[in-house]
């Protein structure tokens, strides 16, 4: 545990003492049973990282340093305790791997739900994640920041997420034991590419994390800066889970949940081939908006250009405005945020 | 809004700005459907009020201002976009009033239940409230700094917000046009003291603010800071709603969800009668803890001193340990947050 939290659980607040001259970025992500896990295909170990992953991936993409968690989590009355002694495992050892403290939280009992759904005949599991982090000030790498002529690069390799999420479906008894956090799982142990985004902060014009998929992402990052993007589709780094997919390139260009980095840079930054033991991969331009043209082009080898379709999980986070009329918008069509149906 | 949220929604972390030399305090709170509210009882604004309060006076019993809070809602897909519109209106005119920006969050859609449970035959509504203040380095207002010959204060009166609930649970009819936030209504719209708990920063030794109760509130305080506790049962002020009730000192001592402040100051400490309009009482005073005596003692006209036990409602976010084994003990046996059922 860092000297960020300077007081957590206990009293009314957490207090947390940013460096000075630096900003504090903060992000929270919600976690539903039967929408973003499943108790019967994920193990607690696995549940407990991924919603703290999600975190700190988003503080990862804007080159911060975390600071502290927060867990509200509500479980239905009859689920073992044992069950939440191993999500907290799977939460607290990603917590120490990145010397964050749990800061503060909320629990509740969640209400009883019918059998059919729960399968337990109990309640669902829920879990909200907030990650507190620092960053200097005006040094957080926004979306926005991507300009005309920069280069696209990614981290790691895309694509396995989606093809472990894939398998699972298929099979799920096979994954009962992966228990540990261990590199060769992208869907069950994720790895917030913290030490990556921190050294790119200086580098990078505009960054964000793949949660939804290059595809989407890559739009975010394009309209939030007002430009287009080429991507080189022989450049794309698959996964090698991915690879032996019937559709490797289509997971790594639209499956979500890799939670690698997007960024840009600009043609005379001097980009590591790798940062913290993780490769990263040139993989387009960022070019012109045109009125009617794609917002991104995927340069292929055999069939030419083609426009390229944000493909993989929309969610609701891009809301601009914080208006009621245009969050009620969003939330009264709600999307569910997973592929596990 | 202030000038705090640099970057709102719409990145993938907000960016708040501390003022120089200051802290940042964090505080969570879940509110769930049939735990904390009832959909057939709460007008969706007084749902909307209420969970952004709990978050601000949490603020407020630091002594901390306002910086930004953050959302986390799942809907039922078949909730009317105007329940959630409405809920909107209660949160943000009470973010307005306190000029604290919603600057980011999450939305998903819950998982639907049965029919028996939400009456509704869909999902129930899950919301996660962050609130962020920023109090000078070293001056929050801590629970564990009361010392012996302190005296105790609260503000305002007490137990007006569970008269109110005991009301609505007997004839919940009469309530359902209370869609504003009206002074009047503490179970409704209750009002966080953060003028108040600015203003006491600097002459309060410990504060807590009085959500599960007087007696419980006062216990925690007391157990945080090493001391004991004398009420005298003439000083509370007992609310107006709760006046007319069977009970009114118990409902004054016990009900919660209050949301007043309860604190200690030395004797020599100035303690104004009113702060920013709202009352300011001296309801007793810290002593020794004694090692077999009752952590707090009623001091009645007519029938002596009395024990006074913790009996307003107790929550868990009283973990001292961050360690799983704690956590899970707590979790493992779960108390309703609320006098709901």
């Amino acid at each position: 545990m860092g000297t960020a939290a300077r007081l957590g659980i206990g009293d009314d607040c957490a207090v947390l003492r940013p460096k000075a001259g630096y900003e504090v970025c903060v992000t929270t992500d919600f976690t539903l049973e039967e929408r973003h896990f499943r108790r019967d295909w994920h193990p607690p170990e696995s549940v407990g990282h991924r919603c703290l992953a999600r975190g700190l991936s988003d503080l990862a993409a804007m080159g911060a340093e975390p600071m502290a968690v927060f867990l509200s989590l509500a479980v239905p009355a009859r689920l073992p305790a044992k069950w939440v002694d191993r999500f907290l495992d799977g939460f607290l050892g990603l917590a120490r791997k990145h010397r964050v403290a749990l800061a503060g939280g909320d629990t509740a009992q969640s209400p009883a739900v019918s059998n059919q759904i729960s399968k337990q005949g109990d309640g669902l599991i829920l879990a909200d994640v907030v990650a507190v982090g620092q960053v200097p000030r005006g040094k957080a790498v926004l979306r926005r920041g991507a300009r005309v002529g920069d280069w696209i690069y990614c981290t790691g390799a895309l694509g396995g997420a989606a093809a472990e999420l894939a398998s699972l479906a298929e099979n799920s008894r096979r994954f009962g034991k992966i228990t540990k956090a261990a590199a060769g799982h992208p869907h069950f142990y994720p790895e917030p590419r913290l030490a990556v985004g921190r050294r790119l902060r200086v580098l990078a014009h505009a960054m964000i994390d793949l949660s939804d998929g290059l595809s989407t992402d890559l739009t975010h990052l394009c309209k939030e800066s007002g430009v287009a993007a080429v991507i080189d589709e022989a450049a794309v780094p698959v996964h090698s889970l991915a690879a032996g997919a019937e559709n490797p390139l289509d997971l790594a260009l639209h499956g979500g949940e890799d939670y690698e980095l997007l960024f840009t840079a600009g043609r005379s930054a001097r980009i590591p081939q790798k940062v913290a033991g993780v490769p990263i991969h040139r993989i387009g331009t960022i070019c012109e908006a045109r009125r009617r043209g794609p917002r991104i082009v995927l340069e292929t080898r055999n069939r030419g250009r083609m426009p390229l379709e944000a493909g993989g999980y929309e969610h609701f986070r891009q809301v601009k405005s914080v208006g009621p009329r245009s969050l009620t918008t969003r939330l009264a069509t709600p999307v569910p945020r997973l592929h596990l149906r």
